[in-house]
């Protein structure tokens, strides 16, 4: 029986000039959340089913790819439900899995403890153009640090290696999940109805704001609501100070703390910024994960229509492994998403020696081979690339491929070196 | 309900101090593999259960972690056996996945390609020291080089690297399957009984010669025959040239061109080595994965008593898959024990920046933080690394744990700066 020749349903395979620029990224990323210090940490790819069914992942628990008991031997006949066959799942992101890290491991952690995480997700959805089911993440995360410096140094770090990466003129919008729910108590949403409010509020960048309106009205929200909170949003878009403008605006319904909070961060990642950008207040910023506490974030690349970062703080998560909880905030880079953009780009990446190919006719053997092999370990030693491989019967297509490869320079070794 | 701080049974999560280890080692294995023109690709973690089920890899199969089909709901009344339930697995180990890579996309590739894959594999050994359910492999593959050229690049490329990383005085063993079966065959084993034979002389480096011969006597085998195969290894320790002598004795049962070409390989290896060494032919050197067909190789750290590379030729992998055989061959570092030896010899990664960290009191806002922050900014865009923390109540414990962590200057800053 022939073996199938095909990556699995929704998963794909790298080729070799994707994983070149993956690792320039994976390395640029690496050094520039180093000189932030970011250390890097990793877990196993496979969680306790438990942990991935908490409530904390919203949509994405649907997603779960469930891995079988091992042990004692499957028992389908007395099996009643999935959870007598199961109990591990592959992770569907890398915050939750951090957290039980950070749980299990704060003895030995620095406090405030900074950690980069590089690595492989696993997520069931319907397979479309660019979207896999096993995709990597590249998360920077900061645990014991109330205050807003944890922010900041996100902020600062995820834009600097952006930028380091080439881009620019992109856009970090901020918000705070305690300004939403004052702009809905505000508007006289009742406290149980905000999660439905947010996910409504969440589509302003497809539908707008008439769609929006709309929308909580199709839900059946009071019109009295929906025209107040529309009025906030059309009112603000004009403010110049945005975040003043709402601290006066909701008093009563927001701690001023949490706006000098936001303007603090905000002011602080303008002045120190290393790379080109702007930072702005979005009221209309959601995110989706359940798990977030105060500050969320994004970054926005206009010009592609998409956003390519994102995170937030999220306080209590620690607390669900441990009963105390511990600070912590995060910012979540979409790297597959900066990698297709670099493809598209044509990008090519920095700084690689020089290739050159050594082909063989097939009769060079003996101490004439060792020669050659001894002439290329000499160019490796002194930084060259050096592929050596025999002469294929068409060597002018072995060379197209090569060059195509960026082999600059081939060498020919014939058994009688006068041919 | 709290839930589980622990990793899943038998697999672990890595801290910073072996992160920073694991990231040297794969900098410096990737760098030296490219000079030799191995490029990087990737397949994904889960392969269909099919591929993974071929008999291709040994006692391997049998420790596969099962995922749960996705899809139509899971129905567990008409499930009658564990096939209905599931359609993938995670890869455990990758060659396997290579030879479906190159089957997929053989027209993408040059000709010779040259993999290099360092990924994660799984399988559902009992949990034991040193030995996890997901560890790390790193190897490199040759496609389509039918010659010699092949082992010799793959041997130089791999002790390149091991030298690179400090390691030197091991042992290159090196043998051949049709040496096995022609020692095997002039002993008068019958052919069908090879394999059981090469399982017990797999022992040989644990149980001694006497052991092996006993073990194979108590297998029933006829005392004649394990007499001449224990004097072909006696004799053979007396050889100063071992391949020769083996040539001359197994006359008939031998294919001159196999000893010729393994001569090939020893001396080229030995004359354009880049570090130090020694190669030699091991009659008793067997590999236990059922898809080689010709050279195979390991090395072994004699002072450690382990082995820590291997390899081998397995030409008939890809036609597995397309029906057409390719040439291919392969060597795999064992990862997880080159970093254990590195992290229990106290291996510091060389080349790290200085490390400075900025501890700021709790009052120190607005304007005054901006200024820390660009302080930090500089000396980061200066090449040097900054921790930007809040001071802790307890500084003392904190520059403690910090210095821990490689931290060597510290500065204050506090709200009334003449405190």
């Amino acid at each position: 029986m022939a073996l199938s020749k095909k990556p699995v349903t929704g998963m794909k395979d790298i080729l070799p000039a994707e994983m070149q620029i993956r690792d320039y990224c994976i390395g640029v990323i690496k050094e520039t959340y180093g000189k932030f210090g970011f250390t890097s940490i990793e877990t196993p790819c496979v969680e306790n089913i438990a942990n991935l069914s908490s409530k904390q992942g919203g949509e994405n628990e649907k997603l779960i790819f469930k891995i079988l008991k091992r042990g004692e031997k499957l028992n389908l006949e007395t099996a009643r439900e999935e959870a007598d066959l199961v109990d591990g799942g592959l992770r569907y992101d890398l915050t939750v899995p951090l957290a039980r890290f950070y749980a299990n491991h704060a003895n030995e952690l620095p406090s405030p403890f900074k950690a980069l995480q590089i690595g492989n997700v696993w997520r069931a959805e319907r397979p479309q153009k660019g979207r896999y089911r096993q995709f990597m993440q590249c998360d920077i995360d900061i645990f014991g640090e109330p205050s807003n410096l944890a922010e900041i140094e996100l902020i600062l770090a995820t834009t600097t290696t952006l930028g380091r990466l080439g881009f620019q003129g992109f856009q970090v919008r901020i918000n705070e999940r305690r300004i939403l729910k004052a702009m809905a108590a505000y508007s006289g949403f009742p406290e149980e109805s905000h999660d439905t409010v947010f996910i409504i509020l969440d589509k302003m960048d497809k539908i707008g704001p008439e769609g929006v309106a709309a929308e909580l009205l199709e839900n059946g929200f009071a019109k009295d609501s929906v025209e107040k909170y529309t009025a906030l949003f059309e009112e603000l878009a004009g403010e110049q100070d945005g975040l003043a403008w709402m601290a006066e605006k909701l008093q009563g319904f927001l701690d001023p703390q949490v706006v000098q909070n936001l303007q603090e961060i905000v002011e602080s990642v303008r002045s120190t910024k290393a790379s080109e950008f702007t930072i702005v207040f979005d009221p209309a910023l959601v995110r989706g994960m359940s798990y977030y506490t105060g500050t969320i974030f994004e970054i926005a690349m206009p010009q592609l229509g998409i956003s390519c970062a994102g995170g937030g703080r999220y306080d209590k998560m620690v607390g669900r492994f441990t009963g105390n909880d511990v600070p912590a905030c995060g910012f979540s880079i979409g790297f597959e998403r900066i990698i297709l953009i670099l493809m598209e780009s044509g990008f090519q990446v920095p700084g690689q020696p020089k290739k050159t190919a050594y082909l063989i006719e097939k009769g060079v053997s003996g101490q004439a081979l060792c020669e050659v092999i001894a002439k290329a370990q000499q160019t490796r030693r002194d930084g060259g690339q050096v592929l050596v491989a025999r002469m294929n019967k068409n060597k002018k297509f072995q060379k197209e491929q090569l060059s195509k490869e960026g082999y600059e320079e081939f060498v020919e070794f014939y058994k009688d070196p006068l041919k």
